[in-house]
């Protein structure tokens, strides 16, 4: 077993992190200094004084993201604060550079609070093209999210909801395929209901799920449940039509699908056993599942997926926030529509060719190099159709 | 005549902006993402989350500097605002880059209010090293640079104040050399008391020059003037012990040095013959000097520098602030002290060989190699001597 962790430790100590400034332009003489800086540049700013919108013509706006954290739910570690966030944040980066060629920078912020952190994100907005919001804790993420996307007028992602959403729809939509159910039949239970559960089961319903139960630590969230707040509550109203109440493994059974975004090893064979026939199963609790794909099979789990790249089936955000914001950026659309997410997620699914698909192979790999760019196209699009692109196609 | 605007345009437009992001690691398979992304990534997380300075050797803040804008004092083009300020920010983390290796990412502000851009650049710090203020109004820019100074454990440097007043300073020591006059001994009047002047008048007293008048468009700034208010007013108990009063063509009589940060061609012949012998003359309001170097001359100037490139010895805060970061960084300075600008100024000075200084030769080319790593040393060395360096050495 590789102990990523040792060597990820040597690569950032060698490296000194991972992310650093590229010049587009070469400054080796006196006019050279002259045009990218003073007094020349005087003229860029003063088009851009005039005409505010060319700022995407003559910046690096048009294709820069602020990866955004305030440290407050860093992968599974938790509030670990701003400092000891940056190397997630830096990853991101590095990831929206290789996947999509975005120019992402880390930014960690010095305040858990959330109206500073909508100030702060207001405040730096003019040289950036999209926000990813990362590893920001729940129930904050949900208002900094909607205030950001309200405010401002380019595309705010919440990449630990959406990202994730969009990938387990994509992983569902090839589920269903396989095994001869559709989309709108499926009963399915989310186990989890933090940002990403929520952010699932939304995300499902727009799709056309209709019977989706989601469980926390007590058990099924149902209308009415005394201690429910915020997201959860309003989540309450729209899932679980039947009020079912219990724990996971009264409301798991006869359900065709488990999501799991909650936490090691809290899925049995029993739970499965006690599913409808041909059962899916996305076990993504990271580092380890909510059960081991082998011992899901051998309770009758029809298609396994995890968050790991050593199972089959990874269900992982990088197939999604690329494509996302490339098209985004592309399209200079202001807003992330539900739209684009169900369409990016179809493009997702739709890699897997019919010829290929298979329970072991239900949605595309990471280094797939046609899945950024048919994301792209389908947000591009999108965004035109909901009519919220700036550019004129 | 270079048409500098309509190529900078065109290089703008063409590049979509000067600076990008680049990747410090690759990412082609599954186990690279592994390491430099989950789940490698958490063990320096963990480390940082143990010990908070450990941040200085995973993570790109070790070489990481925000340029800071809110847009209100661009170039000569006044309160543009933050969107417009892009191309100069940009330009200025290309010049970081480009000089000292340092990656600088521009980031300009959606406020003006002191208060918001002092929360802002305390919330966004975690991921930066170094801040470089830039193109901020006086007064607030004062207020601004103090409070962060003394509230962030990082250095903070606005560089239109002392990166200005550093390379008059390196000007002046060569230019009194040349004179055969010493710096405690001149006489000098500095013409414009925005944040330039006031910076380069408290850098020149703590240099030893101790007969300085400043004059703002009413005329000499002197104790008691009762319109005098915030910095000016500091500056006035500081300079201009014989409360001289009057207009420039007053008190610039019998003066030694003419230091303009002022406005086009407002120094005349007839005020230079009034000056003493050997007259020094840095006219340095951009694009067009207070005075052309041909004129100065005629009226019996010894030595003229301007902040131009096509006129000799030009006075470009290019060759202050990437040694000055540079060599911040490398001592982890926490703060910028006067004896590092001072420090900083003699070493530049001293790169004009004495068989080269010429009254036409006072100060290196912005393109002598040399420039940075002497200015870094001198203060990485005083960072330690000023017991402000965090590296052990």
């Amino acid at each position: 077993m590789i102990d990523y962790g040792k060597l990820s430790l040597k690569l950032h100590r060698e490296n000194r992190g991972k992310v650093g400034i590229a010049n587009k332009v070469n400054i080796m003489t006196m006019d050279d200094l002259a045009i990218a800086y003073t007094p020349g540049v005087a003229q860029p700013c003063i088009e851009i004084a005039k005409r505010k919108e060319s700022v995407y013509e003559y910046t690096l706006k048009y294709n820069s993201v602020a990866v955004i954290t305030d440290g407050s739910a860093v992968l599974g570690l938790g509030d670990i604060g701003s400092y000891a966030a940056i190397p997630v944040m830096e990853g991101k980066s590095v990831l929206f550079k290789t996947f999509a060629g975005i120019d992402a920078f880390p930014i960690c912020l010095n305040t858990e609070n959330a109206e500073e952190i909508i100030k702060v994100v207001k405040s730096i907005e003019p040289v950036f093209g999209g926000i990813n919001l990362e590893d920001i804790c729940a129930p904050k993420c949900f208002e900094i999210e909607k205030r950001l996307d309200e405010e401002l007028d380019i595309p705010v992602f919440h990449d630990d909801q959406h990202g994730t959403a969009i990938v387990v729809l994509a992983a569902l939509i090839n589920s269903s395929k396989l095994s001869g159910k559709e989309l709108k039949d499926l009963k399915v239970v989310i186990n989890g209901a933090g940002a990403a559960g929520i952010a699932i089961a939304k995300l499902l319903l727009k799709a056309g799920v209709k019977d989706i139960v989601l469980c926390d630590r007590k058990g099924a969230i149902f209308y009415g449940r005394d201690d429910l707040k915020f997201a959860k509550k309003e989540i309450s109203i729209l899932t679980n039509k039947k009020l079912q109440k219990g724990k996971l493994e009264d409301v798991i059974k006869d359900k065709d699908v488990f999501i799991g975004v909650s936490s090691a090893n809290c899925l049995s064979e029993e739970m499965i056993r006690s599913m409808n026939e041909k059962p899916i199963i996305f076990a993504m609790a990271n580092p380890m599942p909510e059960i081991l794909p082998e011992e899901a099979k051998r309770a009758g789990a029809f298609i396994v997926g995890t968050g790991r790249s050593d199972f089959p089936n990874q269900i992982n955000n990088v197939l999604a926030f690329p494509g996302i914001f490339r098209g985004a950026l592309d399209a200079r659309a202001s807003k992330i529509t539900d739209n684009m997410k169900i369409r990016a997620a179809f493009s997702i699914a739709n890699l897997v060719r019919r010829d290929e698909l298979n329970p072991d192979m239900i949605i595309p790999s990471v280094f797939n190099k046609d899945v950024v760019s048919a994301v792209a196209e389908s947000v591009k699009a999108v965004a035109v159709e909901d009519g919220v692109s700036k550019v004129i196609v």
